[in-house]
């Protein structure tokens, strides 16, 4: 049961250590850090004590059966504390260890892998950085920081891209869920964890970051199952960049249009940069649209006339608007505006300027979802045009993204936008990109 | 002389106000905060005192001719204060005012150009928010901060756009010249500052923000004399995206493939989105390569793999490294790492390692330009890398660029990367959207 490993009651750290340049050490402080409430112990034959906790010599030792043991050792050593974990019961372990199958050791890590499958306990690893689950306030990996809670699950199978994304999503006030670090998959693979994000209540978004898959026939059957948008970085496209995949994980890339096609019958959303991944996920945690229907309004034409183009380039409809609205607008609209999509308020980023015409544009049937976009000019309180945004959205449900340009000055204003889950961008591109990716999965809905 | 304008001795603030709600407060508030050492005047019938300076009520009434008058004046106003400067013989002016062809009031801005060209001033807006002159310390814009000094000059048609940059510029130590909004363009168009900037010695690099250009035929042959990187982001290319452009500085988008066309023949690299724009003008402020060879150094093989994906798309070339650089690189790297292109140090981020592969795939005579990207694991001090890519381009006249990625616990490398001006980008992917333009930079040098 993965949920054993994920979901622990009680943790060995195997390999833990009172030197801060070891990982035993990194990620026993993570543990503590990060606040886990449950049991944990450290095992190292060499320690009495780390970090102010009594070391085991073994597991051997433990006063009772731990459900997940962490092991940071020696390539050399993993098969003789793995055999002792299962020896005791432990339910599955994280290798974090290198000098497997990523250097050409496979035979090691062949071998590790019988061992875990004779005892019955799921491996993640070797080569992981471990793995992060926010709702147990559990930081099982080399990860400095913890992300806040939220609904969005990672996959990576680089442990810098784990690092990179728990980074941004801090940034952000992105909540996460789940961060696994797949590493050289000799046991429990990206579909073994897609199973068990699919059941998984806290997971509502999956991101992915893949170099390979071997089993592509389960993925796809997996993927194609699940309830929740996935989306997938795979590089290794290039040839360059493949050769570079199979030393690094061992991983064979394989021909980059099989993953096209494998992601589409899967109805997998494919980004094709971590800007994208990430932004995405973001998108991707609120509801889709009901149709392709884009509104754009902003304070600034610039940035109006910008986003406007990429949605064209990206294949997204920007709907005439319907006599209706345009009649409305006009009526609240300063003279020099002209009602249309996109719209251009002239200037106007106050609270009441926005929440006129955020509110009439989401009317219009024609407009499925709203790109609303704000300038910053120090005269206006950033703040107050957000908080438009915020009061009409509460009251629809077709979906908004907001891109809030300005820096320093517009802080306040988009950590309000972001407590209140609306998906916000520093660019109206990247924007765009995150809401044509969201309407994509829309369509992937459709045809299921 | 555009000179006189974008170079003033001496100005007049027509509209000065101790009303902070006024742009005539903010403009007079921006010159004095940016340290602008020569003389300034403000201007106003109604005030006595702004900001603590003596007020004029008419440029008639000033102590000396000034070279410059920035007018922020209600527009019906404008004619006549415009009348006054040229009867001063004042040699300039910017026209933050709102109110002409932009809302359809082309007869006033018609009429405000014939007024500038009788008295032979030359005239920018109206509909600007002004300029920044960072040599002189003059902020003469609304934009509330200051950027740092360097060599790159941005010239926009949006005010929204001019604030962003010079936000993205303060939050990055990108060193700015000159920023000039072009506003309605009635008399300096974007033809008038490039040939400006083309004289101007501390102007090293060209950004632009076009929504639309009338007299093509002219901007081509200024732009094609220009011996310095041009980089330029034109909107209006979609449906939508040109109908906002009408309405919104009254310029028209015209056909895009006209644009593409016209940037071709002026060596003008173009952009598609702000961040190309922003991070490519980064990267154009250093020489260009001599050839298209590009390698790709990492200590993590994630970020290499999707470096080397995104160079393909691009067409960039990742030649094979010669027998004698693989044979010096097995000499100097772990035995878990490959010797090739891209180069993946298997974690290994010391000063040593980043120094020895830096230098010995510079030394590679198919690599004409290196991207080095250093993924952050918090055991290792991210200065070191960084210390040793400085230290090894010294010695070197191959173009490099950098991704330093992990937040928060690298700023202190990213800062000193910034500081000896290594374009550096948070994510791999930037540094190769930026170094492609730098390549493309170089093709057009070598066609003319």
């Amino acid at each position: 049961m993965l949920s054993k490993v994920l979901e622990p009651d009680s943790i060995a750290v195997i390999g833990a250590s009172s030197n801060r340049e070891k990982w035993g050490y990194r990620i026993l402080d993570n543990i503590i850090a990060g606040g886990y409430l449950r049991e944990v112990y450290p095992v190292n034959p060499n320690e009495d004590e780390v970090l102010g906790m009594r070391c085991y010599s073994s597991v051997l030792d433990l006063p009772r059966r731990v459900d997940l043991g962490i092991i940071a050792v020696p390539a050399e050593i993993v098969p003789t504390v793995l055999e002792e974990c299962g020896r005791i019961g432990v339910r599955g372990v994280v290798i974090v260890s290198a000098g497997f199958g990523e250097v050409g050791n496979t035979e090691l890590e062949d071998r590790v892998r019988d061992i875990a499958r004779d005892y019955e306990m799921r491996m993640i690893g070797p080569n992981t950085f471990g793995f992060i689950n926010t709702q147990l306030h559990l930081n099982a990996s080399i990860i400095p920081q913890m992300p806040g809670e939220g609904g969005i699950s990672f996959v990576t199978q680089s442990g810098t891209f784990g690092l990179a994304l728990v980074d941004w999503a801090a940034s952000q006030q992105m909540g996460l869920h789940l961060v696994v670090g797949v590493g050289n998959k000799a046991d429990v693979d990206d579909s073994d964890i897609l199973e068990h994000l699919s059941a998984d209540q806290h997971t509502k978004t999956i991101m992915m970051y893949i170099e390979g898959i071997e089993q592509g026939r389960r993925f796809i059957d997996v993927a194609s199952r699940i309830g929740k948008p996935v989306i997938a970085l795979k590089t290794g496209r290039s040839q360059a960049g493949s050769k570079a995949a199979l030393s690094h994980t061992g991983s064979l890339a394989g021909t980059d249009r099989i993953y096209d096609g494998a992601f589409k019958q899967a109805g997998i959303i494919r980004a094709r940069t971590l800007e994208e991944l990430f932004d995405s996920a973001l998108a991707l945690s609120i509801s889709p649209p009901a149709g392709g229907g884009i509104g754009i309004v902003s304070n600034g034409g610039g940035a109006a006339i910008l986003a406007a183009d990429l949605c064209e380039d990206l294949g997204l409809h920007l709907p005439d608007l319907s006599e209706d609205t345009i009649r409305i607008l006009k009526s609240v609209l300063p003279a020099i505006a002209t009602p249309a999509n996109p719209l251009d308020t002239a200037g106007d980023g106050s609270y009441e300027m926005f929440k006129a015409v955020t509110d009439i544009m989401l009317s219009d049937r024609s407009i499925n979802a709203l790109l609303v976009i704000y300038v910053h000019a120090e005269m206006v309180d950033p703040c107050l045009p957000a908080e438009a945004v915020i009061d009409v959205r509460e009251g629809c449900d077709k979906p908004v993204v907001t891109s809030w340009i300005g820096g320093t000055g517009i802080g306040a204003a988009v950590k309000l936008l972001e407590e209140h889950r609306i998906p916000n961008y520093p660019l109206p591109e990247r924007a765009v990109v995150a809401l044509n990716n969201l309407v994509r999965y829309k369509r992937i809905l459709q045809k299921r």
